[in-house]
């Protein structure tokens, strides 16, 4: 069996599908795409890449099929969706997604499109292989009571991200204990032999592990305070995402030629085509904040509204300043949310999400929406006249 | 200068009072305390020891102090608190700290009985080095302000015993960034030049630092579910007290003699004077659970029985069914709290105390509520008959 | 399956045999023998015990066996070899194996007797589960081809302690590619299904891991240097090997209970019997270096000599100064050897000697004989006294 | 202090003065050249770049500084030197090296071009700090006795890059004791209080370090051995290479701002100037090894033969084959060489050369010699044919 080694977990043995799948052009585009995209702004050292982080959910996914007793078939199914659930993502990861999503209507877990591509490297793989390409698709989107263990509030994707993520950025709070959680997840319900009872069985942790699953939304809630949404990738994440409208809207690309850029490709061609734009991210010479505020200091509409009115919010800032019309960028995150909070766990032999088993769900949320900031960048030069403006434009009442 | 190679920090460079203390046997005895006493019953690698957490917690010390600019006198104060913090010790730590305050009203931390000890090498060498050794026991107590960094809800004691244990028990819980925490630490308030104002400043996190100190926070909550409480270390931890209280009636031993025993001291001791009790705790061959209740179940003057309650009880149960008047232990733990709950965080500039600033707060209070249990414990063939008459004389409604 | 946290390994799997064989005594105990004896006096983190050692061994094992195809009968006896392999050993371990010897003829890896001891526990649950315990026996000692995975120059031990003791001394030079190692084993020659040939198997590493087995060989000589043979370790270690053969000698304790002993039951006996010795090692107040040369300055008679005549010079130099008989002790090591020297690689296809396939063996022998060192050690009043007359009673040329 | 957080060291604090050269383009570039280039075709987490590990020198550099007692100003400008010493590299680090300095007679380390450079940022840092700019740059090149600190046989460079490598591949032979190795480190002779001194003085490791040294070499030998010299990595090191140098002669590039490219620049110019190279780099498609020898079997004329006889070699095999000019590659590495040999370490109060005073040094020389291996690649399809031409041309006798 070939064994690859990784920095995380030591030596990871593929099985003979996978070594066929590593193989593809698709996989292979993942080692060229940076799993923390701009966090490395702000921690040098996350330049780990969705190559390396496939590796270990499939290694993860491997483990904890050891305890699932599911049959063959379905294992082999689960194994080569956990190795190939990051494929459809587009340069920059998640970064891009957004865009991604408004032109075509697909996130990044939807990779029927490419099971239809014209290369069709992975399909045959797959196929090759007595595996059916639709049904790992519909594993990858979490679809079916298996599917959650790729996809799902107790996936092995998020095990493997906290830990690598602390491994790479050397902040330790995704250090989860990732042997327990493959140890102690079960499937509840349904005959663990057949396709069918597969799809409806409950994927969940065994009794005596609510302090286990509590720890999983710690150290996600506490990795977004202090990594993943830390205000400097979001600024460089915010001009990113800009830069690339712009250059679909300048070149005649293709969002499906986009989407399959890799990020060097993209970070050249933003050199080209969004110069100015570009150069500073490479550079890291970055937008300032102009307004940076809490939930409570801003309006419903202004937390809910879409993309275009962000974008109208924008360009009408800009131009009460005789300002560039790409020199200010508003920045409203989702609504917080705790994917994780759903998770099932057993307590005294009863299966109970586990909002409904720890009072540490209802204060994470609480955090969460503590820690949210709406955002308004600039130059810096142009901080304080923006500053005025936006809070106006955006109905912004107190904060700063 | 000297330096010893810690497992968890590396190289801990000692200044010349340092050297000196480490020669003097109460601190050499420390090398004969386990840090976690009866946790390694269940975590096999728990075996570190008083000494290198007192290295490892000076080590720390030091590198805070850099941050601090305080006046070399005061610096080199703490420093000689920091080490010698744990000396006061009795064989097996915390476990035995509750008979030695009963019987000498004296708390670990309470280490002015040492300055007086016939002895005296410590306070030789304090002296000998222009220190004083009633200011060095004073900020062993955490009293004055920059004794909170020796003994406070932000001291490095705990900084190094999170992050000791998780090296040492292999669950990663306890990983806090102490690079981080040891950085942004600052004294509010006093000039931080003498003495006096040294005595008055508050020991603070600086802006920027919530999650930080929720960290802390969250770490020593999952570490107690996972490890510290774990019902095994418990049940040992019931049976050597009640051992150590026999071996004190049975012998003419001196509770002065007592508490400056070491492990191996005690563990022989127990062997020889209460054999049965002391081959069980050697072998790992413990008593079973017969009741497990959490507060809910159990009333609160139960609750807040005191020792006399307890053993009474005990031997009421044990009386009752004809047994042996050691063969049931009662262990009620108190009311549980969370002493970092006061850590003060700047937040906007102004300090505030963490449960005023965080959510998490409360939500660990209740979390700890929700895993205190009552236990009774006995050999594994009474605990049926144990578990219905300790229910009665206990008056625990519901559980099991 | 039940599973047991480990520092090193993480969770550790064990198969019914191997859960029954932990509750033993016999195995119990090894939780109070600590793994390095006296050198956590020079790097006072070492507190591990060969309890956590023995579950690093049998889990190493078990992951080797998966990749040698051995039948499941030999794979049972060899699991539990591994995880019995250090119950024959005395208290401290190696430090009181030339005691032993002398004494019973017997070395720790000799489990026979405990096989045919009264307690019987060890051989009720191996008999019990079906297993031989005379086959378990013979595996400790490595004999049989599959023998060499237990006790060779490629075994699980030698990879276990070496991360281990690198984890806890802090010291990084152990920690060899366990992964890999684990993973690269190949048993040559010998029908692998049936006993007979798991006998005349050999034990080797696949191709293309030379610079594999040298990491093991170059792991080993730099923990020597800066670990096992450290001189405070050695010069500790002669004062207890001293104080145990006065101890024999002043009680009526026999061998057979004192190979029984665990370290506090030792540390505890020294204090009472042989209290001078006893205190001092406790307190690491230590006997100093009154010569201290290598193997150029020494005749080969004094290098070879045996256990009787260094007594008789300790007694000479002690007599000629006017000392207490006890006050000096001459440590004379071993001649230098590199077990591993001996270990098997496949090159081209052919199975190799290391010496034979890598320049490194040569070079680190006589790097072992350059370390090599002749230790006189008295208190350190009486060391320039004890330099001149030990020079002159060994035949000492040059050196110090 | 401003403080970044590192995955291998934690928190690295900067200097006013680091902390501004952190902000120029010169620096900000290095966040985009990767450690070990085409090594993470092998190591698939090796993703780590040259801005980190520069951080990790100065690091290094700050901590050794520490006890090297240099005036202030050759101590500031030491800490820009090894900030600085990596900014001279081209995209992809070593493997354009060769490139470079045929073109340009220049070294990565030889960063003088670098000041008079026309933007001139870094050069207008130092000199506001006060820095000279020519001597940093002779620091760079390891000029004077405290330039050893940052280029010579016992650098921080070395120190840093082999336990980040370790770290990043998962393959512990890089993790050195990096804490022991700049705690020990001393300057001999000259006054270490003026320039001239400091120029003049050597830099050594404290007695007692000779396995402290040793391990060191053994560490780069063996990370030479499994991961820089790994056949993967040679093999797309040298399609690279090659394909650098179609891009140059194909378009109007000069090697001036060739040199200054990132790494993603010249991924997309490969793709767009090479596409078949460029593509199968990208995609790990590599050629394969159609000869790989030993240098028992290579005439030394070969071995020694330079760039240009290399590639007439290359192009006389493809035109006997009828291939394409570009099929086939031939890749003579340097003799081996160990810089690390001359580092000087103290030994009963001399110094000493280690080669002098270790037998390792010439085995692991030997043992250099026996891993070095001449290559020549191809196209999958063409290996048989190209083995034997290959081997006539190049005057290749055994092996295969």
């Amino acid at each position: 069996m070939k064994a690859i080694k990784d920095s995380v977990h030591g030596h990871v043995r593929l099985d003979p599908v996978a070594a066929d799948l590593l193989e593809t052009p698709a996989f292979q585009r993942l080692r060229h795409i940076k799993q923390l995209s701009t966090v490395r702004l702000v921690f040098p050292s996350a330049n780990h890449t969705r190559f390396e982080h496939s590796l270990g959910v499939y290694h993860l996914a491997t483990r904890a099929l050891r305890g699932l007793a599911l049959d063959d078939d379905t294992a082999a199914h689960v194994r080569a969706a956990a190795l190939l659930h990051d494929i459809g993502h587009g340069p920059y990861g998640h970064q891009t997604e957004g865009i991604i999503h408004r032109e075509t209507g697909a996130d990044h877990d939807d990779i029927g499109w490419l099971i239809t591509d014209p290369d069709r490297e992975v399909t045959q793989v797959l196929e090759a292989n007595g595996l059916n390409p639709d049904r790992v698709a519909s594993l990858v989107a979490g679809e079916g009571g298996v599917g959650a263990l790729v996809s799902g509030e107790l996936d092995v994707d998020r095990m493997d991200y906290l830990v690598r993520d602390a491994h790479h950025t050397g902040v330790p709070y995704g250090s989860v204990d990732v042997g327990r959680l493959v140890n102690e997840l079960r499937l509840l319900g349904g005959t663990p032999t057949g396709t069918t009872s597969a799809d409806t069985a409950d994927l969940v942790l065994a009794e005596g592990n609510v302090a286990t699953a509590e720890s999983l939304l710690v150290a996600r809630s506490l990795m977004n305070a202090v990594v993943y949404r830390h205000h400097v990738s979001r600024v460089a994440g915010a001009m990113l995402e800009r830069a690339c409208e712009r250059l679909l809207a300048s070149t005649d690309r293709s969002i499906r030629e986009f989407r399959r850029m890799a990020d060097h490709d993209l970070l050249v061609a933003l050199g080209e085509s969004v110069p100015e734009l570009g150069r500073r991210i490479e550079r890291r010479d970055l937008y300032k904040r102009a307004v940076w505020v809490g939930l409570g200091d801003v309006p419903a509409g202004t937390v809910d509204a879409g993309h275009a009115e962000e974008r109208a919010a924008e360009r009408e800032i800009a131009e009460r300043l005789g300002l560039d019309a790409h020199a200010v960028i508003v920045d409203v995150p989702k609504r917080p949310g705790l994917k994780e909070a759903a998770s099932t766990v057993i307590v005294d032999g009863v299966p109970q999400r586990l909002e409904d088993a720890s009072e540490l769900v209802s204060a994470l949320r609480a955090a969460e929406r503590r820690r949210w900031r709406l955002g308004v960048y600039c130059p810096g030069e142009h901080v304080d006249a923006v500053h005025e403006v936006a809070r106006e434009v955006l109905g912004i009442r107190g904060g700063r």
